[in-house]
This record gives C-alpha cells, sequence and structure tokens, in this order.
C-alpha cells in the first residue's frame, strides 16, 4: 500500500533483516513451537519451516542447534513471565497480588505444554542451565511478594525473616503445583476461579503462620489496615466465618465470671 | 565371637552371597552415596569401594552403570518414603498428619543432598524415569492425606472432587518446597517447628478452602468433631484468634436491632 521502506512488506521473511531481527524472529517462531510442544518433540527443522527460512540458516544463528535454541527461547520466555509479576505498590495488597496472578496464569495459558514440560523434568532439553534459569523466575516472584508485603529492604523496609521467605516460597511452589494440575483438568477451574482460591490460600497461610511468628504477625496487621471488605481478604473473612465458628469446641472455654 | 554359620563374618564382603543379597548391598551403598551427594559427583568406582567389591561385578549386576544404579537407588528410596506415609486411621486426623511429617521430615534430613538434588532438577542422571518414580511418591502422599480426610473411595466414602485433590496436592507441593529451603537454611528450624508449621498450613489452607468448595466445607466439618483442643487444630484455633480479630473491619457490621 506504501512505498516507504520504513514499512516490513507482508512476507517479512524476504527481507534482508540485521542479525538482531533474524535472531528475534527465530526465537519468536521457536517460542510458537516450544509452548505447546514438549521440548523433545520440536525438531530444528519445524523451527526453521515456522520462521521461514533454511535449517542451515537457523545453524547458523544458533550453533547449539535445538538446545540452545531452546534455552534461548526459555530466557525469553522467563523475561516476559517475570515482567508479569511488577505490580505498583497502590491499592490493598490482596487485589495486587489478584493482579499479578491474573496476568501469570494467563501466561501458564499462553505456554500451556511448554510449561508443563519444563516444570515436570525428565527432558532432553533440561541442563542445570534451564534450572538456573526457572530458579530465576521462581526468586522473582518471591520477591515482588515480599515486596507487597512490605518486607524487600527498601527504604524504611526490614529485609523478610527465615519464616516469612519460606512461606511466600512455598506458596509460590503450591501455585506452581496448582497452575500444572490445572493443565492437567482441562483448565478447570475458570482462571479467574483459580486465581481467587490461590488469593484464598496466601491470605489463610499468612494468617496462619502470623499465629506463630511475630514478624509474620506484624505484616498481616500492616496489611489488614489497607483492605477492604469488598476485596478477597474481606470476603474470605466473612465466608470463612460458619467454618471456624464449628472450632468453637476446641477452644479453652471462657473463665466462668466469680 | 560365635562359631555358627547363621552369624556373618565381620567383613561381609568375603562372605559368598546370593545374587539377591549381593544387589541388595551395592543398592546399599549406592543409597548411602547418593544420599549425601549430587548425583552427578558419584562414580562407579566409589560404589565399588564402599561396596568394598570389584568395578566388574558392580557392573555385572547394574550394566547400564551409574545410571541404572542411580535409578534402582531411588526406587528403592521411594519405596522407604512412601512407607513413611502409612498412619493408622485412629485418633485425631491433624495429629496423624504431624506423624507423617516427622517420619517425612526424618527422611529428608537423611538423605538430605540426594534428596535436593533430586528436586531441584538439572541433573544428568535426571530422565523421564526418575520423573515417574518421583511422582508415584507424590500421587501416594496425596492419596494417604485425602485418606486421612476421609476421602479415598474406601468403604463409605467418597471421591475427593478437583478442589480438594488440587488442594492436597498444592499442599504437598509447598511441604516440598519449604524441605528444600530447611535444607539449605542448614536444617533450621527445628524439624519439630517446621512439622507443626507445615500441619498449621495444612489447616489454613483446608479452612479457607472450606470457604468456597461444599465439598472441603464438609470435610472440615468432619475433621473438626475428631479433634481436640490440645492437638495443632486447638492450638492454631487459639493462636490464631488475635490475628482474626484484626481483620473485624472488614466484616459487614452487624445490622442493628430495630
Amino acid at each position: 500500500m506504501t512505498s516507504t521502506a520504513a514499512v516490513p512488506p507482508p512476507r517479512a521473511t524476504y527481507r534482508r533483516l540485521s542479525v538482531e531481527e533474524r535472531r528475534a524472529q527465530l526465537l519468536l517462531a521457536a517460542l510458537g513451537l516450544f509452548a505447546h510442544r514438549a521440548p523433545d518433540e520440536v525438531s530444528l527443522d519445524e523451527v526453521a519451516v515456522a520462521a521461514g527460512v533454511s535449517r542451515p540458516l537457523v545453524y547458523r544463528y544458533f550453533p547449539g542447534g535445538r538446545q540452545q535454541l531452546y534455552e534461548a527461547a526459555l530466557g525469553s520466555a522467563a523475561d516476559e513471565l517475570t515482567q508479569c509479576f511488577t505490580e505498583p505498590e497502590t491499592g490493598p495488597p490482596t487485589e495486587r497480588v489478584a493482579r499479578v496472578l491474573d496476568r501469570y496464569l494467563r501466561f501458564v495459558d499462553e505456554h500451556d505444554t511448554g510449561f508443563s514440560a519444563l516444570l515436570r523434568g525428565g527432558s532432553v532439553v533440561e541442563t542445570s542451565r534451564t534450572t538456573t534459569i526457572v530458579d530465576g523466575v521462581r526468586r522473582a516472584a518471591a520477591d515482588e511478594i515480599l515486596r507487597h508485603l512490605g518486607r524487600m529492604g527498601g527504604t524504611g523496609e526490614k529485609p523478610a525473616g527465615p519464616r516469612l521467605r519460606m512461606m511466600v516460597r512455598s506458596w509460590i511452589a503450591a501455585v506452581e503445583a496448582a497452575s500444572l494440575i490445572w493443565l492437567d483438568d482441562g483448565k478447570q477451574p475458570a482462571a479467574a476461579e483459580l486465581r481467587g482460591w490461590l488469593v484464598d490460600h496466601l491470605i489463610a497461610l499468612l494468617t496462619a503462620t502470623a499465629a506463630t511468628d511475630p514478624e509474620t504477625a506484624t505484616v498481616v496487621h500492616d496489611l489488614l489496615a489497607l483492605e477492604r471488605s469488598a476485596g478477597p481478604a474481606g470476603q474470605l473473612a466473612e465466608r470463612v466465618i460458619p467454618v471456624v465458628v464449628e472450632a468453637a469446641h476446641l477452644l479453652p472455654a471462657a473463665p466462668a465470671s466469680d
């Protein structure tokens, strides 16, 4: 439609790309394949076909073949996922976590088979390098959650103690496990319902941990002041009352007035 | 001390062992090495030395070398761990879970480096077969927990629905993550304290899940009737009150009496 050189023609593959553009194009094609297939099932030929280039060209950019391409694609997906965690520190904390989880679950949905294969392990492309990439994402997720709990060592913030850190990291492992089960179950229940339950899980875990860990008790005290009754914490508090009431017989009897 | 042939001599390696005994002896030596070292760092020579036999003898029993020996040792450790989960269905359910966790944490303690390396992934000995073994242990753990929640499809028991199943499996993933962090933190806090917190985690997660899932609500109702105030559920209920009281502002105001 236009003759200016800045607009790419419809078949970008026939345009002369810069080294960086070509690399990005190959990575994008690889990511598309690795997202929905087990890594062991993706061949370099398929990446070449998907990118509309020759196999030797793929090798020129990724001499390490599938392994190198997989690691590069994984690194790129890891960056994308880490971006999902970024959330401004305003508003009720549980609503911030809910937004982060919405973006995370969208990522899981869009990378289903690759996500599953990667975290399940046992693939030939899995190495200590891929493990390091995955661990980096988990660490970023934990840091972001701790930031919203006011415990990342920023200005005026105390760094998290061991119990709080263990709590956040265990919850992240539980979220990962739930995502894998969700994929196995044909993405049931709806992502919004799963997200709601995962937020409830965090609130419950914070509450139980606050019962024995003074630092977590302080964190929960500060968080609750920022929550509102219409948000996740308020909704859970209301819904949990009938459950908790049934535990009344476990409590020591109130002292009789004398 | 005695001359009866039934008592093995001090250096059992010089006794003629049956095929099964020899295999068990080699496995035991391998397990001892794989428990406290990363699998990539254990050589077949070391297994031979530890078992007091020659390298060719190890190969005669395990022609697949280190990989085969690792998988056999892993299978044997998996059986041992699965045994840890067995707990009679009597007494308060949270106390049963506490006993299972005590045995589990002892196993983790006794297999520290191997446990860590296996679950962290990225090792050359990791294959789809090792992944299958680990998944089998996780499934056994989930089934055992569901059994104590009265949801394993036994006589008169309803099989667990998807939310309850997801809940138990996510909690198991959280327990695994906490165990790895515990090993990284030099086995701090004391195992009993960690166990207490893991039980609290399960109680909190059950409570939060009961707030939205009718099946879990029924399970929690039935479980609470079996608990006692001196047990984990009673202790948590008492300790959590000051935390929960701070959430009072999130609840809808009680209707004014008219």
